[in-house]
């Protein structure tokens, strides 16, 4: 008789080993971490014995759960912004949230409420992306999970790092540090390629050569960030990586949506694990991953939530469900992914996938004692058929659910018995939460009250108040003003030709101003496009004064350059109602009498509005604004137009 | 003060009515069956008393979901097979086992175990259609839940009548029965327009507006239903069934994965519901339906489970969600089917749908009290956002579970409080449940041990064991014996010309014979196809006996039409070998010696394997045989056949 710590008996065993082996009643032997032997009943009490032995009850004993990709952290902003595009999402609210509460405290409190989570959904190991990724490993290796730990470097500041340098040697310290953890595998995490430089790619893969560590990295998320690839490199994603050296480490792609056979190939040769997102994928209707082809292929693929923020949760029985109906729905074949090919993606080939399969994923001899008991017998699961070996599979993927899993071991240790955590206390963790959830409503209520501090969260402005003198004239020759400009003594500083397609956002509270969305074109001497510049102004109320013959002091509030599209806008600020205008512009900028002004020679095109001449400075004092008023007013006279047809409207309350 | 009988008070109230008026506080007054107020907490209780008042501790309290579609006693039947094809799973698990299995016993079993899991899931209503449907009716009133309870008829015998007549009798008999039940609503359910004739269409349709009760039915659920109606129909589904005037009655269609534009309008013309089946659509790769588009022309879209059978369980927030997530990932579009009115749909709408939208579906006044308490403070939905006031249906639908239900009220009743069911015995049905799946699994064990009885479980066979006396020769020039046999005294009884296709499976095991699918072409004197049929052959070992010059006595066992595709026998035979040979055969049947013969000039095409003579009778006695066995040597001899050339292997032998 061998003597081993700890023996589990009468459960209903699925190894999840090359073979499927399975063992009904069978018994696991368990020393310290690591497995003895996996086998039937009867063999395993022959050979060993324990001091401690457990009735499992006839439980379905298995490998613990692998997600496969995830930003723990995230589950502290679950249910903060749903049903939105993925850039508004992103931009609009996660980001700059992030940029606000992310924390080492924020970062450890949501690990915990994440691990809490995943145990009971019966988890064990995870992969992990996100900032003060340290924090991440301290709360994981406190709890007990086993988790790869990715620091992520990116090209933008983020909540962590004002440089990439930093994160990069955050990442060197960090995996240094943690290199030998019995639970923690370090790992740096270039956070995808269209978020780094080449540079960041270079220099993040030859630190997870120098350690032997995993690299995380998004790969192939949405088909805009393929089609960008293409554009700008004339290749997709993974040749694109892969020039930058990135397969020389041991890479964990997540999502790989949209690749095509090639790509597949490629990430085979090199044996990168694949992270597949099925919740996620849908809810920000990023696509459907060609799963059924890369595990023909032979990829490792594992299954993630991906962060709770785009799920809302961290239940692995709904994504295994998800990973298999999926499949079956977008290749049309009900046979697709069939159930123990899923149960296998979410335990060894998601070890596999994270490069951890030598650890965990199956239950193995040598193998480290992950494992979990799941109860059938509450009514969901029932009736269970026999006949067929493989039902034992469907009934965990299609019917079981993550409240079935009673019992969770990582590492030989037990981190729930009987539906009680051992190491995390829930209720604390969920007052804490919800202090957070608390600050950050507050943030984004206020933020939400007004349209220049949601405008500034997205980014800031890059100009703040600004006053300027201006008059408007309906003109009716253009053309002979601008001669009679010409000839004069008037100093031409410089002059430009604009196309200027200017969308309008008004909102339900007036006080909040107008916010134009402004794209200009500038148009060389043949009229050709030269360059195309957008930018965003927030305008207050048009006019602050009135001079005589209609000379206004306007302030225009709040400048910003505009780097998301007119439908991101539209679906961030919700404006009550859209106008839009379209004009030709020429402008002169001259010196009169010592003072610049900008002549614009404008012709409103849609809707036809005519054509307008404007005069306008820029101005900070009353004093100034007076005395320039009077220079406008001299200026419009001598280019001979109407007084009688000056306007003090804007053009766009002339939209009616 | 109004005195009510039952207030609920500290809820978040969500009365999904038409305003989305929502309380937080609020509380609810309850007279008997029916909902006396809704409100905030202060209004209500200023307004109401009652003996009985209730705290519910800020749980959510909503309408109950609304089920709209499912098959309840199909729940004893889960996980019996999965991933498979629709016509495999239909018609070689669901069919067989339904023909031996289903009894009113049966049916209301399986309806308890259904209830006991849709009211643990938050369901009040639904919508059935089974067999024997007045006992899903008993079993669903003895539980205390509403249900539109839709007997089935269709053109083939069922488990509950011989002929169609018979079950448009039943559903007449229960109709009247039932009519003015306080909890259900019995209905018609002609099963599909592919499984009715247009008759059981109109006469149901006529049944159900006599009545004035809902007609339940299944609509263009797969493309190949909706191809096949074009091409028999040259339209297609919608239009052919409202051509046997079924839109005169008030219908519930399930499914309508397959509908064009205008069959949308169409539905939304007549008032139709639709139950759109999230889980069952997906794993039965039926497609994606376009609720997006019918919410949008208007048409009241409900949420069906469909049987358990085919999803596997009866949970409908994996519905709800999934719901959403179909949705969004189909039409690429994140911003699709958001979170309120996805709830909606499994609410409100779904209640309209099935035409008691009247009754139930939302929290307002004069409605049936049909309402739920759910508890957000498991860990899974925390931390909980506020600034957002959609954010409460976002946590519903994207985060929450069904164990998240604690209360259940139907009509004013409690069916489950504090997950405890007031009306059923669980641990009891779970042991009839498995008594049934026992038998079940002893019925497909012996069934799936043997070709035979898997071929008998799909349809029996046409006939069974046959003898054959045969020879056969390898020839070089059919013309020329073709010319002798015509130009001789043999008379000529019929030709045949055929080009045969015969696709072999083969098992591991091979005492289990060969299976051959044969099809045959019929070429007429031009060679054009004439007709087309199919059949499946079981063959035993093919000699049984052999006689001099390689005459055998062989053994062609059970032969059927073959209704199915290779496909489909692929798949449900599981053959462990594949053979496929094309031939070209002229067929005689002529007359020897007062004794019938078929000679065959047979060209094996595929593979290229050249010519032979066959010369067959059918046999019955050994001594028959044997005189045969003569007459074949002659008849060979007479024609010019090398008897050097004679072999005893079938075609299928001579393929390596």
């Amino acid at each position: 008789m061998e003597i081993v710590d700890l023996i589990l008996f009468n459960a209903e065993i699925l190894t999840m080993d090359l073979d499927f082996h399975s063992y009904n009643p069978g018994a696991i032997a368990i020393s310290g971490a690591l497995i003895e032997a996996v086998g039937a009943e009867n063999e395993i009490l022959e050979k060993f014995d324990a001091a401690k032995k457990i009735d499992c009850g006839g439980k379905i004993l298995m490998p613990g759960l692998i997600n496969a990709h995830t930003h723990v952290p995230m589950t502290l902003l679950r249910g903060l912004a749903d049903d939105l595009r993925l850039d508004v999402w992103l931009m609009g609210y996660m980001m700059p949230v992030e940029r606000e509460y992310v924390s080492p405290d924020f970062v450890q409190l949501g690990t915990k409420l994440a691990c809490a989570e995943m145990i009971r959904s019966g988890v064990t190991s995870f992969a992990d992306m996100y900032y003060f990724e340290e924090e991440v490993a301290k709360a994981t290796a406190a709890v007990g999970m086993r988790a790869v730990c990715s620091q992520t470097v990116l090209k933008f500041p983020t909540p962590d790092a004002q440089f990439f340098e930093e994160s990069l040697e955050m990442s060197r310290d960090f995996i240094s540090r943690w290199k030998n953890h019995d639970l923690i595998i370090p790992s740096v995490a270039p956070h995808a390629p269209y978020t780094c430089t080449p540079e960041i790619l270079k220099s993040t893969a030859e630190l997870a050569i120098e350690y032997d560590v995993p690299l995380h990295i998004h790969i192939s998320e949405t088909a805009s960030e393929v089609e960008n690839m293409r554009r700008e490199n004339q290749m997709p994603v993974v040749p694109y990586v892969k020039k930058q050296n990135l397969f020389d480490a041991k890479v964990l792609a997540a999502h790989c949506v949209h690749l095509d056979e090639g790509e597949i190939h490629t990430l085979q040769h090199f044996g990168a694990g694949v992270a597949h997102n099925p919740s996620s994928n849908m809810k920000l209707a990023s696509g459907f991953a060609p799963v059924k082809r890369m595990l023909e292929i032979g990829l490792n693929v594992g299954i993630g939530t991906d962060g709770p923020s785009s799920n809302n949760d961290l239940d692995m029985f709904e994504e295994l469900r998800l990973a298999s109906f999926i499949q079956k729905g977008y290749t049309g074949d009900p046979t697709a992914l069939p159930a123990r090919t899923t149960l296998l993606m979410a335990t060894r080939l998601g070890a596999q996938a994270m490069h951890i399969g030598n650890l965990t994923g199956s239950l193995e001899h040598g193998k480290r004692a992950d494992l979990i008991l799941l109860d059938l017998t509450p009514l969901h699961n029932s009736p269970r058929f026999r006949h067929d070996p493989n039902g034992t599979y469907g009934q965990i993927v299609y019917a079981a659910k993550a409240t079935d899993v009673t019992d969770v071991m990582v590492n030989g240790k037990w981190l729930m018995v009987d539906r009680i955590l051992t190491s995390l206390d829930e209720p604390e963790l969920m007052i804490h939460a919800n202090e957070y959830a608390r600050k950050i409503d507050q943030f984004l209520i206020k933020r939400e009250s007004s349209v220049l501090s949601k405008l500034v969260a997205i980014g800031g402005t890059s100009e703040e108040e600004s006053f300027e003198i201006q008059a408007k004239v309906r003109i009716h020759h253009p053309e002979i003003m601008i001669k009679k400009l010409l000839d004069s003594d008037i100093e031409i500083i410089r002059k430009r030709h604009f196309r200027e397609f200017d969308l309008y956002f008004f909102f339900a509270d007036v006080d909040q101003g107008i916010l134009r969305y402004r794209e200009d074109e500038f148009l060389d001497e043949q009229g050709k496009i030269e360059q195309v510049r957008s930018r965003l102004t927030l305008i207050g109320p048009t006019s602050e004064d009135k001079f005589e013959q209609e000379v206004l002091l306007s302030r225009s509030r709040y400048l910003a350059p505009a780097t998301q599209s007119p439908r991101f806008y539209r679906e961030y600020f919700k404006p009550h109602l859209e106008k839009e205008i379209e004009k030709d512009r020429i402008r002169y900028l001259v010196r009169y009498k010592d003072v610049e002004f900008f002549i614009n020679f404008d012709e409103i095109k849609k809707p036809n509005l005519g054509c307008f001449l404007e005069v306008k400075s820029r101005t900070w004092s009353r004093q100034d604004a007076e005395m320039k008023s009077k220079l406008v007013t001299e200026l419009i006279e001598f280019l001979g137009a109407d007084f009688d047809e000056a306007t003090s409207e804007d053009y766009i309350e002339m939209v009616r």
